[in-house]
């Protein structure tokens, strides 16, 4: 078969929450044969990097790499260090400001990762579930932060020196939390296997009050759907 | 003492070579409060690490994080893979095109990381010893990829987005080879710490016959001065 038919390659940015896991499912859709992955940067729990197995498996991505990296040797975020994660905080104070749990750098780094991966695969596509809407305050989730990245890429390696720069792509980039959830159950996306808690029980149950549950549980609520995850206890109403 | 007293930091990237050793030298010299922060990435020798940790040592930095990054996951380096290192290529080759020892987007994850930790520090500075002349074809050592990164810096973290942009120096990267060890010697600067072979021994001495190394006899003969380095044999004829 020659190489044009064979299906294109795409880098997915996999943390196994609901916006990644969205992300790999309209990759995929969309014909990709898809390259998961997923960082292991010294958060406080597993629980979400087995979630990005589990998607990952399900959704036949062609390979999954789970890197470590240490950011936990910087500090600076309520993810890597021993502050606590904010609880209970009422809709509209998510989004306002950036919160305590930003990781400094974070989609930065994890583009740089995923631009490398391309590199060597040949691939032309990285996909990144980053959102401008319910996006918790974080400066790198921003359409410009994007086309900057883009930008680079296009500088930075062999392939956009060649005259084939990468495309990133953001398919949540202006949807909101029941979009995506809608989008993804239009794909079939089983959302029992992610996990977007910040603060899981030592048993993978999300606790239901930090802003990521919050924003999810409102996402399903809003989507008319129950949400499957695993919660500690009844989630207070979001 | 008021902190706008006390002395700005830096993050300086530090492989234990000639460049990212001049680097700190004058990151130092400029009177910077120095953070080193080095990369094993899946490289085939740890002499320049601690290389890097003797010139942290010796020039006074004030923190030197060695991060591990396992590039080797996704292969595609004569760096990080099984692929024989070129070696006695003539001068006039070395620097065209881009060759088998590139790392897939290395200074792209390096300066990300140093985002990541300028960030943790509020340091507004970070230095790189990119340099484009005896560059040896990488295409992320251009000062378009350079302004591209600062750009990026200046959208994706908090500091950024509050109006305090990272300033990256690159005080090499107009330099020739020879120019860069007589700016380091002007500074003091002991290069006999300094590692820069891509093939080095087991017992650490360098090969004096891959580019890397050709590219620094050359700079030591133009500058009339003897490389104190380690080498295997009697280098051949820069």
């Amino acid at each position: 078969m020659p190489a044009s038919l064979s299906p294109q390659r795409a880098v997915v940015l996999l943390s196994g929450g609901v916006d990644s896991s969205t992300t790999l499912a309209v990759a995929r859709a969309a014909g990709y044969e898809c390259y998961a992955l997923t960082f292991r940067y010294g958060q406080r729990h597993a629980a979400e990097v087995e979630a990005a197995r589990a998607v990952a498996r399900r959704l036949d991505a062609a390979r999954h790499v789970i890197l470590d990296i240490d950011l936990r040797q910087f500090g600076g975020s309520a993810l890597t260090d021993d502050l606590a994660v904010p609880k209970d905080r009422p809709p509209a104070a998510i989004g306002q400001g950036i919160p305590v749990t930003y990781v400094p750098a974070r989609n930065t780094i994890f583009l740089a990762f995923a631009l490398a991966w391309a590199e060597v695969l040949s691939a032309g596509d990285v996909f990144i579930g980053v959102n401008a809407l319910d996006y918790s305050g974080y400066p790198d989730c921003r359409p410009e932060y994007i086309a900057a990245f883009q930008h680079l890429a296009g500088l930075a390696t062999r392939a956009g020196v060649e005259g084939q720069p990468l495309r990133i792509h953001t398919p949540l980039i202006k949807l909101t939390k029941r979009e995506i959830i809608e989008k993804g159950l239009a794909l079939g996306l089983d959302y029992a296997l992610t996990v977007s808690c910040y603060d899981p029980a030592p048993g993978g149950e999300a606790c239901g009050r930090c802003d990521a549950c919050r924003l999810r549980l409102r996402g399903f609520a809003e989507a008319g759907v129950a949400d499957p995850g695993r919660y500690l206890a009844h989630p207070v109403d979001a």
